[in-house]
């Protein structure tokens, strides 16, 4: 059980975890991906590093964080379960459990296929390790966005079917030999009695017992059931509490002015909201 | 007539002048000492510059700012006039001309004398340039808090017959011999028909025509009169508006979560504003 596991791996999450171990607080923090300030070019507005590439700076800050004393660990968190007095995280096959939990996922936006919420937990899921075995020797579609997905595709092939399609375009060189890669962006699933289909924008329909679909970012809804959110952000309060206890949320998911300086000042005061609710916690339980 | 004044050059200074160069505006930065930041002996949690001494993270700072095109200028503001459409500043003999002010002064806190405030003005000043000409061939006390004194000491000594007073312990080797260094701390000041007396601590009066107060900081009252405050914070909305038009503020000084993080935050926020701000004032002004 840590103090704090923070999710997101840019300024604000890096920014939480230095704070977090300020405090004294075992931090882990999860990323899944490099998000917006590895995409800038050059920044030049962050006051003591002049003039630098967006993903060197990222690295200062991850490297920063684990010389503090943070966790950092890659990895998808796919869903926060609150616990009563806890929260556990499934991050693919392994579950974390915190005390407390700080959200900076960026802005990453989910584009959902038609009817995939809905079909969520009906044959379509998002975890090869927890739904597997659900699909032995059965027929099998994995709708991949990043690399990630190949590692998870190829686990699936060893027990039934596989095949691909790619939502977003990425390197799949890695595939399984015996996984199928078939054409097509897939734009819409439907379920009848004789199981699940893909439907790709191109008017092509796969038919599948399981579908599983990995992007390298979760809906919110799907990340932390009952999260307010509001225009897409994440509602919070002026000391980036959510409406849930002990979930706090900082940097560009928060919406506001999304500049690098106003992600670290969030993640700060997130950090220091943080502190307070675990402190707040361990003295209860004593 | 620069686009925006920023007054002080803490982190919340130098990432208001980092913004407002990246909008393309002109900025003069003035600043009186070293703040908060300089008496930092370690920095841990400031994401990007693992375990800095504040001192050098501010010079660094301040460099980039200068790098990007920022004006640095060594120097008190005593006191800001809004003029309509744009701001005077007066610092020492010199006036600058703003369109908008971003105030990030830190948390300088001003312990004013007994009778200080209301004297201000009936022989009590903070200006030697203003007012030194109002007491020439006169008896004058100068007190004085850090070394910027000597020099405005001096001037006066020019002037009149100058004692000195001092409030805050600093070296005084610099100043003109014709000026009497006198012992004791001021602690409050009293006019009557005769003139001006100050006391000291140690309950000695002296009497003069003429009293000069120089401080490396200035009350939020003189400063800029008008301006709201709560409990000695600068009162803001989210967008780091004070509540006259054209004037931001930003950093220690608007309370808040007392962080580097949050300081730079905010300077990019109070930028912004009067980015926007600026823009619109153009507009209208064609």
């Amino acid at each position: 059980m840590v103090d704090v596991l923070i999710v997101g791996g840019g300024p604000a999450g890096c920014s939480a975890a230095l704070t977090c171990r300020r405090r004294n607080l075992s931090v882990t923090m999860v990323y899944s991906g490099d998000g917006a300030l590895a995409k800038a070019h050059r920044i030049d507005n962050y006051p003591g590093t002049p003039r630098i590439e967006g993903q060197e700076l990222l690295r200062l800050m991850r490297e920063q964080a684990v010389l503090e004393g943070a966790v950092l660990q890659k990895g998808l968190v796919q869903t926060i379960l609150p616990m009563g007095e806890s929260f556990s995280a499934l991050v693919q096959d392994q579950v974390l459990e915190a005390k407390s939990v700080i959200l900076a996922c960026g802005t990453g936006r989910v584009n959902f296929l038609e009817n995939e919420e809905s079909l969520l937990g009906q044959g379509v899921s998002y975890c090869a390790t927890c739904d597997g075995m659900f699909f032995k020797d059965k027929e099998m579609i994995v709708i991949g966005s990043s690399e990630e997905a190949i590692e998870e595709a190829n686990y699936l092939a060893e027990l039934g079917h596989v095949r691909y399609l790619i939502e977003k375009k990425h390197d799949t060189t890695g595939l399984h030999p015996s996984i199928e890669l078939v054409p097509g962006v897939p734009q819409a699933l439907q379920k009848d009695e004789r199981g699940l289909t893909v439907f790709t924008k191109q008017e092509e329909a796969y038919k599948a017992d399981g579908i599983f679909v990995f992007r390298p970012t979760v809906a919110l809804t799907q990340l932390l059931s009952g999260l307010e959110s509001e225009n897409g952000a994440v509602k919070v309060d002026t000391s980036c509490a959510t409406n849930i206890p002990g979930v706090f949320a900082a940097g560009d998911m928060i919406g506001g002015t999304i500049q690098l300086t106003n992600a670290v000042g969030e993640g700060t005061t997130a950090a220091l909201s943080a502190a307070s609710y675990v402190s707040k916690m361990n003295k209860a339980e004593k």
